[in-house]
């Protein structure tokens, strides 16, 4: 006869802890298939506890499939599969990743400038406007809070995002040709479905590398193509078998160059002849810092264009909201083969983000953010101005942006300058970091991300990179 | 000399309305490439507007790429690409898209009772609460709220995840291998961006489609293998080349099948012997009604296993969070291949969701909402029960989850009956529209989603499904 000891149980309910104890048995083979298992009222008195407590670790050993019944006959022992391994292997393996990322957090180094990191400037935020339209949102919206939001974004978002652009942008768009997506990386991955896999698509070389590693990751070829000072080569272009081609022609990254408008055209008429498109990624299109934002492609040709922006850069990165704009033929394939898909954005922050649009909080944000990153801008081109470095480097392409380009004139290899800024406690990049292929162009050439150095630590890391210059 | 008329400019700026005209002239060829523009002097006299005016107009179109300068010789008009037609093409299309998206929203049919849906019930979700810790989360988290996200989801979140599937699931779980998620089909892809591309992943027959349309979307191929009643047959998994298999072993969508402990063990040694994986999805384990949750196999063994689940369904569908935990070695494969992937929940809905776990809410509200399901599904089977359409029908698997099956005793196609239904204002789905392949045991089986069914319209609906049950 079964017995165990309840006194062991501790918190556990009086049927769990039967319904273990069987179990484990069964598992471990004490207890053998085909076995009788004393009846509910037999159990019941041998452990001085209610039927309906036996009767209750029964019923969970049944739906489990560890025991079964035969009517009027009682409970026995299933028939399990081959034996297996159920010691937890957890603990193990905690311990090892446990050790891993305490290693990774000791790597975290604290930079005296940090020229790769672009947080944005912690009281930037309209916090209290933020929270006041959650708040209302929450509070008007119950109801919408607890259906599905539409896969391709809820409505008054799309609105609101064409309003915008037509007010900030002069573009001229659908709301119904918008699609809202958890991050420009989500987003990405439906072109890929949209496009097909087997597609190659081109690549600014130097390029945020991050795309390709995306596209690829989705199952596609993807090819660098070099850039001149008008953007992407064209020539290259038409000699590949690329569907589509990747560009950031208002403020190109990194070097911060703007695609003239007969390099757009060329491109336009490369997607026409090739039944192509150009992925028009406009990340921080808003940040232009003297005259009108830049048009955009999708301007001159709404067919052969994929529009791309995000919330991330311009609001917060914790916010994960980018959008993009279809043309009609990718849109109707996307209502035929991707509108299955589920939201990815919660509708509780495209609610806010909608009003904070539409109340016109957002455009005066950027509008703050731009004059407040352009004084920033400013203040850090002057101290390199007026510091010794000034003389041994150049500034390039600062009129946009939240980073610009400064020259090096020093012929080191850029890895060995880089690493003796870094032996001084400066993080920085270089643009042949971003080269797919090294270029002579592009060397010395060195990557200023200016909106999270703190401006007390200026002063001293330009000099400290002076001294850096003369080191062999 | 240009001369254009500034009367007609409306709101725009002087500027700006310069740049446009001239703009407009350049790409109608009106000003042809290499002619020569006024001068600045010529041009603000001409019209009499002021140099610094005419100065911004002509540094747009330079920027732009429309016009250059030559030092000491003036400003001349660009060589633009072969003509490029400009005149938007929105206009047309957004008549046409506007026209199907009414004609779309006409098709909303206003049902008596709707058994597909299971929008969950507008005064469960705890607002309060929610509001309460989503304020706090907004001025406590200001600093995290500026900066990007873990890939993997915020630590506060895993760690909460991982108590949680400790004190209700038992489930041993390490933090570090939950991956967090804007919902359960953006995991998906991830599932097959580590798996590799050309995999094949068995799917149970029947089964829930949308999840073989995220995988194949994908670019992997699904199999869908029949399942018997313990669960998806082993053997025919054995023939196959699959490297996966997603299946559902707490609550089988829609048989609400269990699978029990044997078939578990089988599945875990196919996933042993094949190098493979199984996919636990585990989307409403929450919702047992008698006995505890049913194990994961996650427990059996963590190795073999990749654990799904989703917040959606517990908590709110415009809530987009789900997670996965992945076992040791395709982690590892995680942290080299994916990780560069930025995170897609923001970051101040994970830590308003963390504080709800951790805090104790969570469980207290899938609590309340157990007891809620149960309460309303007895309300619905008891109705059931005492209509007269109950000599007519069977009720199979009631005791999990948001649906249970109704057996319909007539000889009748099931798609037939379903537009019986529909033209008495019924929306009902059998078993077999989520077969892939016609199985005979799965006739004249209905699926009663019951959480959205409004009461009040219940017995009358019994009422109509019952004389449309005699009707030919």
């Amino acid at each position: 006869m079964l017995t165990y000891n309840f006194e062991n149980r501790g918190k556990t309910s009086l049927y769990d802890y039967l319904y273990q104890c069987i179990r484990n048995d069964i598992l471990s083979g004490k207890i053998k298939a085909g076995e009788k298992l004393p009846s509910k009222r037999e159990m019941a008195k041998n452990h001085n506890i209610s039927v309906i407590t036996v009767e209750n670790a029964y019923e969970q050993l049944m739906v489990e499939g560890y025991i079964y019944s035969e009517e009027k006959k009682g409970y026995f022992v299933g028939k399990l599969g081959a034996q297996y391994e159920t010691v937890s292997r957890w603990s193990k393996s905690s311990e090892s990743i446990q050790k891993n990322r305490f290693q990774k957090k000791k790597e975290k180094k604290e930079w005296l400038v940090d020229f790769n990191s672009n947080h944005i400037m912690y009281d930037s935020f309209p916090f209290a406007t933020w929270s006041k339209i959650m708040r209302r949102t929450l509070s008007d919206r119950e109801k919408d809070f607890l259906t599905s939001p539409s896969p391709q974004g809820i409505e008054e978002l799309r609105i609101a995002i064409a309003e915008h652009l037509l007010h900030f942008r002069g573009m001229e768009v659908n709301p119904d040709n918008i699609i809202v997506g958890a991050g420009t990386e989500y987003l990405y991955s439906m072109i890929v479905q949209l496009l097909g896999k087997n597609t190659c698509i081109a690549l600014e070389d130097p390029g945020y590398h991050k795309i390709g590693r995306v596209y690829e990751s989705n199952g596609v070829q993807c090819l660098p193509i070099k850039i001149d000072m008008d953007g992407l080569c064209v020539k290259e272009l038409e000699k590949s078998n690329a569907k589509a081609v990747h560009i950031s022609p208002s403020h190109h990254f990194p070097t911060g160059r703007v695609m003239p408008v007969s390099r757009r055209q060329q491109l336009l008429l490369w997607a026409e002849k090739n039944n192509g498109f150009l992925i028009e990624d406009d990340y921080d299109s808003e940040f232009r810092f003297s005259g009108k934002p830049i048009p955009s492609i999708l301007g001159m040709d709404p067919g052969r264009v994929i529009y791309m922006n995000t919330f991330s850069k311009t609001l917060a990165p914790s916010i994960r909201i980018a959008y993009m704009i279809l043309p009609d033929n990718l849109l109707k394939k996307y209502y035929t083969d991707l509108n299955f898909y589920s939201g990815t954005v919660s509708s509780f922050e495209q609610y806010t983000l909608a009003s904070f649009i539409a109340e016109g909080y957002y455009e005066r944000h950027i509008n703050r953010m731009r004059n407040y990153y352009r004084d920033y801008r400013n203040k850090i081109i002057k101290a390199i101005r007026k510091s010794p470095l000034y003389t041994k480097v150049t500034i390039e392409e600062e009129n946009a942006g939240l980073h610009f380009i400064l020259g090096i004139q020093k012929e080191t290899d850029d890895g060995k300058l880089k690493q003796i800024l870094r032996n001084h406690n400066i993080n920085i990049s270089s643009v042949s970091d971003y080269c797919y292929n090294k270029q002579k162009e592009f060397r010395h050439k060195f990557i200023i991300n200016y909106s999270a150095v703190p401006e007390e630590n200026l002063t001293k890391a330009l000099a400290v990179m002076n001294e850096a210059l003369d080191e062999k």
